[in-house]
């Protein structure tokens, strides 16, 4: 997708005002409201809500396909893979915080074939961890315990990370990351 | 709270419901058609949507509450009530899922000193949690990295476990405790 510096500027406002007040209540008369241009105006950069929506959500969906191909098919060790799915997330969240809250809140409001789209790309972003975490096992990098609780233990993580890592001032990239991977790979016990 | 065998079904099936279509789509009289009773008889027994909301979400929060008081006042060692803490998680999750899904989704939706209370409860649950693990760092239990991001790795996975722990047939209870308690306390990698 090919966005234009006007188109951005609607999706970054669009999506802060549907994590304040939830797609469904948020109008195109609120959006153009709070870009202090006049609702007839908009509607010359974009159709519709739904067209936002879909901006917002499938251009970082798209992102964390990409990057996840990457990964996956690289020939890293697992335990390297890992660390770049955490470092993909981190990225993601820090640069654009309120438009992961949006795919997490709204995605059911995309429709027809975006929302198709939307959920293969889902599955195929969680088959490809899986993936990781199973070589992994194979290769004797990671203990063999329950494969999908390892996965969604990380995945729940990295997916909500927009919720809180702002709650603690001064928290950067790279301490997020050292934190996260230490978490996972090693665990919190002193040994 | 004292909950009768009637008030009992009825925040059931709204649970569900809600879970379903979202609190704010659903109506009395769609919870009394669940039922298959009257909306006037639905009202014989509860007053409003509202008071449902709050029969579902204050119940499950002051069981947290409750529990992790306890967890936080003994004498464990901290890897311990860590351990608890999981379990506390897994106990609710298997036993009340569509509530769980309620007060994740629809706490917004409290009003007054219902919200003010849930919300108290929520602020006081976490500081427990963040005393524990501080605890364990202070006595060398715990390896001293960000505990900031150590309290809500831990608890965004415990608290979206709903979401994702029936994605696979057979795990049972002690697995989920077992695969948590390893993942977060050894870690993922095999050394």
């Amino acid at each position: 997708m090919k966005i234009t510096d006007r188109k951005l500027e609607i999706i970054t406002i669009a999506a802060q005002l549907f994590k304040e007040k939830g797609y469904s209540a948020v109008t195109m008369r609120d959006i153009a409201q709070a870009m202090n241009i006049k609702a007839a105006s908009l509607y010359n950069h974009i159709k519709s809500k739904q067209e936002i929506l879909v901006l917002i959500i499938i251009e970082i969906a798209e992102e964390f396909t990409n990057v996840m191909n990457e990964i996956v098919n690289s020939n890293d060790l697992v335990l390297t893979k890992i660390e770049r799915v955490i470092q993909l997330h981190i990225d993601i969240t820090l640069r654009n915080a309120d438009a992961l809250a949006c795919l997490n809140n709204d995605w059911m409001h995309l429709t027809d074939d975006e929302l198709q789209y939307f959920v293969k790309m889902r599955t195929e972003y969680e088959a490809n961890f899986r993936k990781i975490i199973s070589e992994g096992v194979l290769a004797g990098e990671l203990k063999n315990c329950n494969q999908e609780v390892v996965v969604f233990s990380i995945l729940s993580t990295l997916r909500t990370m927009y919720l809180w890592y702002n709650k603690t001032k001064d928290l950067d990239a790279q301490t997020l990351q050292n934190t996260i991977a230490t978490v996972f790979l090693k665990g919190v016990a002193n040994k």
